[in-house]
């Protein structure tokens, strides 16, 4: 998979994700060049010092100019305009994608703007950090996750074979999936568990009898994980409930249920559901582990044994 | 801190946390011998190839026999027959203590079988892996975390002030609490995020739309992190909420209430509401990794960049 595929790569967006794909891009010589453009002009200045694009331009114009593959790599709420702004732009025969958590709004805001001769795929890599800016970003991020492609109807299949490849040559595994099912799935493995951990932050934080020195001091207790995750990218997390909200709300009912079927077995002492869905829930992890999808190393192997 | 602070300890269950209290003690020789025991046949058997008790006792007046300092370290609702058993063969000006995760039911099950002239002074260092057994354990699990010591009205000072030595001589740091203020710290930052991740990974189990493979698949983006907390002990966890049912429900409905107005703000596309919570949530987790109470690295560090 070191064979170049694609002439020129456009980054638009060069935060945690579309700096990380620069690198991988790199890593692996995917591209002959990589222009990279952010709204923000700090951000462009500190992108231009990392060396994970060839050149950091001023325009999404320049960007995309002659671009074979555009990324899109923007919060999911400036693909519009973004979309808008570099339709006219961009080469016949060039892929535009994407990275966002969300694909029915992508498809809804991007595909109208999609000129012909242009094959428009949207994808979602399934990897990322706490930490936001294109100092966060690593060439391994997508090393062994997945990253679903889904393809509107009527997809050129050599588009999505490329743009397949090009992933794969970033270090992920990849899936196709249909759009309304993709945004299902991921309110479940992702939307509604970020949305929970925010809720339950925000709970600690607002609660008047433990004061937030206490809640820090004893994070460690179970409560730090959930820290982790709620301190994701707000910019980001906004726009994918603002763009994902039926299925999450979907899901979120769901959880809602369990929950109350969970806090009726506290009330009345049921300790036996208790630990048969203790006992269930302690196999998921040990298929995870399994499936290389995360460490089997204690506490994440973030508290590590000392001679 | 590396002064003999007692002659025997006998440490009462030989899972995680009385294997790692045992290596801990170990570690800077606090004690003069250490007996250990278990109701689990099995689990003495391996206890007593690994080190970390100077002998494995068939019985446990054996273990207690003659010890200045007796831990319970079993899941807390064996408490009571252990401390009935126990309290004829315990030796004057002993002290009795425990590391449960709830100090009330502590308490109201312990406290009336400690002979007078026996210490009782309960304790909960706030530390942990999601795995269990006697091969889980190791000696730096307390080192820099908190362990809080609840005596109950009327305590010993010289025999709190030897405790918190002990502790310290364990790595960890010493806080004294009130039990009913215990419980409801703990319900918050350890109780609840428990029964929230079991919740979760439940849902997803059950989830019909959304299969298992996906789950795991796809858990990067999320759900991971809360299978790690759901993969913990079902004994010890059931015996939590079942032991600590009035905190649990209340930090709970808190929790609920939380989450019924987040769930409106994603139903009415409150982004600005949804952009301050994700803020404010940010700076808590910066104030844990301020505290040393949790790593800086992203992704708690499992997912290493690479060269």
């Amino acid at each position: 998979m070191t064979t170049i595929t694609f002439g020129k790569l456009a980054i638009i967006g060069l935060g945690l994700i579309g700096s990380s794909l620069g690198h991988a891009a790199k890593r692996k010589n995917l591209v002959k060049v990589i222009a990279g453009f952010d709204a923000d002009a700090d951000v462009r200045a500190r992108a231009a010092k990392l060396g994970f694009t060839d050149t950091v331009t001023e325009t999404l114009e320049a960007a995309v100019k002659d671009a074979d593959l555009v990324i899109l790599c923007t919060p999911v709420g400036a693909y519009k305009s973004v979309a808008q702004a570099i339709a006219p732009h961009l080469k016949p025969g060039a892929i535009l994608s994407d990275v966002g958590s969300v694909k029915g709004a992508v498809a809804r805001d991007v595909g109208p703007f999609v000129p012909a001769g242009v094959h428009f795929i949207p994808a979602h890599p399934i990897a990322g950090t706490e930490f936001s800016g294109p100092e966060a970003g690593f060439a391994s991020l997508f090393d062994g996750r997945w990253t679903i492609l889904t393809p509107v109807p009527g997809s050129d299949e050599g588009a999505v074979a490329a743009l397949k490849a090009f992933w794969e040559g970033c270090g992920a595994q990849v899936d196709v999936m249909e759009i309304a099912h993709h945004d299902l799935v991921l309110a479940m493995t992702s939307h509604v568990p970020h949305l929970i951990a925010y809720n339950i932050v925000g709970t600690a934080h607002e609660l008047e009898q433990v004061t937030e020195g206490e809640v820090i001091k004893y994070s460690a207790s179970g409560f730090r994980d959930f820290t982790r995750i709620a301190a994701s990218d707000p910019t980001m997390w906004r726009d994918v409930f603002l763009n994902n909200r039926e299925a999450v709300l979907e899901v979120l009912g769901r959880f809602n249920e369990d929950l109350s079927r969970l806090q009726r077995w506290v009330r009345d002492g049921n300790g036996e559901a208790l630990f048969d869905l203790f006992t269930r829930t302690r196999a998921i992890r040990r298929s995870i582990i399994s499936a290389g999808q995360d460490t089997a190393a204690p506490n994440f192997g973030r508290d590590k044994p000392k001679a």
